[in-house]
């Protein structure tokens, strides 16, 4: 019996956590959780699920959830709130097991100390590798434990990697599905407008990484977090284009083979992946290989989508520049979403706040959490010169 | 110091062995050698490797090639001939590691020998494991000792393999690239020519591997071969079209998950990989990853292809079937290649022999040489019945 805690209980991985547990009821407790702001989902996962520990973001969610909880008869469960309250999730002495699943910095703070905890970590935030993750995985190998990505790409990695030793890879590689402007001309771009760019082509997700993905910047996380979790140097993963997501990565041995992943996409799989590692269980996750027709691939255009050299490029320098890069990200994001800047803009923003900030090593959470607002401010004065400079916008742009 | 003996040398995958050899000269060292009947390729590598013995598959040109080596001063180098030559290299004390690449039923006794005195045995010859396979694993696993496939689609499944424990693999995916008659309309399978089969769209083989890659018999033997070598039941190994040949096999795990293994078409890549496993060393053979572009798949046809289904009746029957497929597809491709049959006519034959043979299970070798024996004696009857009904015959048949 594995015992697990979810930070992020109400989200998508979180709900996706509970439904395997739910299937494998033999095999998975779950012990405590750290929900976010939706206090019904919460609740019903408290009634459903039994917790020792459930944590809500505000402290004022966490007294509704407590006397509702206490209405039904649930004094036992423990209601908790905020940052603390994750941590006090993340390392209960009852887990084995914590799924990282809050999204942004937030969740930083009781990543790490699960880690520190000597708990298995199963990690679906972005942020604790692209913004900490030389803090995290340098705790992890400390600690002995595995990290296990819960991401198609990064766990069809983990995966491929067990076709040979680590100083036998030669190269990961990284498939993008390429985002809504695969086929658009580099003349367009600064005419994108936000519409087009939530549309993408084969994945529904939320509105930042929908734009992340149109950039390609997500791409970006992804090759900074495989850097981090695989202790490669950027110059050791690619990204190659792949608009059928149907292979999630690859992995290049020095003898020449490549072993590549795939199967549905549903982030059901790599979480039992993780959960069960190094055991393999019988799911009803079928691919149907007999119905495969066609699989493509290209090159990434670095000239159209200039925010996955900027990643290459933080990624080299580390510290504080990959902070910046997530940073800086956010915020021109938001602000091409309320309309603020155009497309063209976000990569230049980043840029600009990227220049200024310096590659310090960075030691603590602290640091991290510093070096994470002094990005934002930086990205949101830029943000607020473009405004004033009030510079003709392409009249397709709302 | 890898210690090798090669059965086969002066044959295409011996050659690539030597090839390998050469480029590791710290890690391999040739021990012995069973030749052909090319005595001046024989001589070449006598001289170049210097071998502890030599094996010739003639008599005389044993004696030939022991006069020249005396005449250079290599009286040391042990020249013997025929099967008991064979198995003298295969079972040589000073060897580690035997390269199994003798085309035909005359590599079986060696290949066994070499088994039953504890070498590990890299596998090129098909018909160790389709006529003798239940024996060889066997012997194999008494033993303690891997079998190494040396071919592109079994080395494919192997290295996919590593990705989880045997009693996870929910399915093995063999990729064919379809051959000449793909797209073929099943009228005009009657009337196919020698030189239309032989007109492979991307190998370069030998006549008859060409004209099973045509039927499919080729994917069919390989569908026994993966059945034997990795103690899957028939239902468990699959086929999928794959044109391209990038993919060089899959293997399907319970949790739904799917690895693929590609590299460039390159026999000394699976014969590094076996003479090497479990590590991996550098090679110069790379594939261009970033150079991908299309990869297509479709079901293959076994209407249109029936070799295909005879090969998966015969891998559930076992025993004497596999051994009266393998010779009844040989003595048939014979025929078809002189005229005396047409290319539709290849798989009734072997079905009739089939039909004709029990399924009884083989307990030695002899018993093995015996059925095949039988199978051809039968096949060639019904080779010479067609004949003497002259059939009409399809006008374009030459």
């Amino acid at each position: 019996m594995k015992r697990i805690a979810i930070l992020g209980s109400t989200g998508s991985i979180g709900r996706s956590t509970l439904s395997v547990a739910e299937s494998y009821p033999d095999r998975f407790q779950i012990v405590t959780l750290a929900a976010g702001s939706n206090l019904e989902v919460a609740f019903e996962q408290a009634l459903r699920w039994r917790p020792r520990v459930i944590s809500m973001a505000a402290e004022v969610d966490a007294d509704a959830l407590r006397s509702r909880l206490k209405k039904e008869g649930l004094r036992e469960i423990e209601v908790a709130h905020g940052a603390a309250g994750a941590v006090r999730v993340a390392t209960h002495g009852d887990v084995d097991f914590v799924v990282s699943a809050i999204v942004g910095v937030a969740g930083l703070e009781a990543t790490y100390e699960a880690v520190r905890a000597g708990k298995i970590l199963g990690l679906a935030n972005k942020e604790c590798l692209v913004a900490a993750g030389e803090l995290i995985t340098a705790e992890a190998r400390k600690q002995g434990k595995p990290l296990l990505p819960i991401d198609s790409e990064h766990n069809a990695v983990h995966q491929c990697l067990r076709g040979g030793r680590m100083d036998e890879v030669e190269r990961v590689w990284l498939t993008a599905s390429g985002g809504p402007f695969l086929n658009t001309a580099q003349s367009e771009f600064a005419s994108i407008t936000v519409e087009q760019a939530l549309n993408h082509p084969t994945w529904k997700m939320g509105r930042r990484i929908t734009i992340d993905s149109a950039t390609l910047m997500n791409k970006g996380f992804e090759v900074i977090e495989a850097c981090r979790l695989f202790h490669m140097p950027p110059g050791k993963v690619e990204v190659i284009v792949h608009p059928q997501s149907t292979i999630h990565s690859m992995v290049e041995f020095v003898d020449g083979s490549i072993l590549a992943q795939f199967s549905v996409t549903d982030m059901r799989l790599p979480i039992l992946y993780a959960l069960t590692y190094p055991e393999r269980i019988p799911s009803d996750m079928r691919f149907a290989v007999s119905d495969l027709r066609h699989l493509d691939f290209c090159p990434p255009d670095l000239k159209r989508f200039p925010c996955l050299r900027l990643a290459y490029e933080a990624a080299e320098a580390g510290g504080a520049k990959t902070v910046a890069l997530n940073a800086a990200d956010e915020v021109a994001v938001a602000a091409f979403l309320e309309g603020s800047i155009r497309f063209d803009e976000i990569p230049r923003i980043i840029e600009e706040v990227l220049t200024e900030t310096n590659s310090g090593k960075l030691e603590s959470i602290g640091q991290v959490l510093e070096a994470d607002a002094e990005a934002r401010r930086l990205a949101l004065e830029r943000v607020a010169e473009g405004k004033k400079l009030e510079r003709p916008r392409a009249t397709s742009f709302a």
